[in-house]
């Protein structure tokens, strides 16, 4: 029987960053846990950034995961909010590498196809579809809800990277 | 007599992070440190962002500083650059933070009118300036010399910023 892997998802965001964790055994995934780590707008960004480092910190002592994933954020707008988003980013990254996890990245297209079957799935889309694979994460804000797809995408991918990878050390 | 106060500034990027240290006092500034902390190209992100947090917090744990500041990168380059940069900058903002300093952010036409008299200086007159300003800090990077503007910036501009301060909390 395959062991029973706790994988973190994380969804990054400087104001709200969704996080999920699920166990993944086999084919097999559930759910463990979701929610949102906030920061407060009053603050320096020095100090926001170091709540939603605490924060994840917290969650990852709390439900111990083997593994995380973060999504790779496909980005669009100018480049003032990819700096604002790159900050946040740059944590929900760092750490669970300073706790000794391997940080895996997926682009949201495959994030959306994994989940959902397509890859220009909307929020909504993506909450029903949580309900449906993880249905004891009922009640998940749509932040939760994407740090659990990515999640989910890491459980069906982690298989196959992990051949990549030791293909690649054979030579 | 004015307190001596050590201020760590941080120039931040992916591959090299310039940090300089300077010592404040009254209206005397010394040089105590500076450096680059850099992170390998072949691993993972997450491994590079913690190469880098690990990188900053052994600097603030031998310098000990008091304060910290860190350019307001002005970016105009494409949102991809940005996320990227911004990633780096997360890990800049974050470390001094958990480490219980207040962060400041200063804007880089600001920090080079500080320093050189104008806003538009290149790296070679920023440089030269640190010559100048801090002569026992000679053989600097440019990385370097651009943290250390920073920490100069914020030496020369902390005094009024902790007066708004205190004229806000007063109302």
């Amino acid at each position: 029987m395959a062991p029973a892997i706790r994988i973190l998802g994380i969804d990054p965001g400087l104001r709200k960053t969704g996080w999920g964790v699920i166990v993944s055994e086999g084919s097999k995934l559930s759910f463990l846990a979701c929610g949102c780590v906030e920061s407060a707008g009053g603050l320096s960004l020095g100090e926001r950034l170091r709540q939603l480092h605490e924060g994840i910190g917290k969650v990852i002592c709390a439900y111990e995961p083997h593994e995380a994933a973060v999504e790779e954020t496909f980005v669009n707008r100018d480049p003032q909010s990819a700096l604002k988003l790159g900050q946040a980013r740059g944590i929900a990254l760092v750490v669970p590498s300073l706790a000794g996890l391997s940080v895996a990245e997926y682009a949201a297209n495959l994030v959306k196809k994994t989940v959902v079957g397509v890859g220009h799935a909307d929020k909504k889309q993506i909450q029903a579809m949580i309900r449906v694979l993880l249905p004891r994460a009922e009640a998940t804000s749509a932040d939760a809800a994407d740090a659990l797809a990515v999640a989910i995408c890491h459980a069906q991918h982690r298989g196959m990277r992990a051949l990549v990878a030791q293909m690649r050390a054979a030579g």
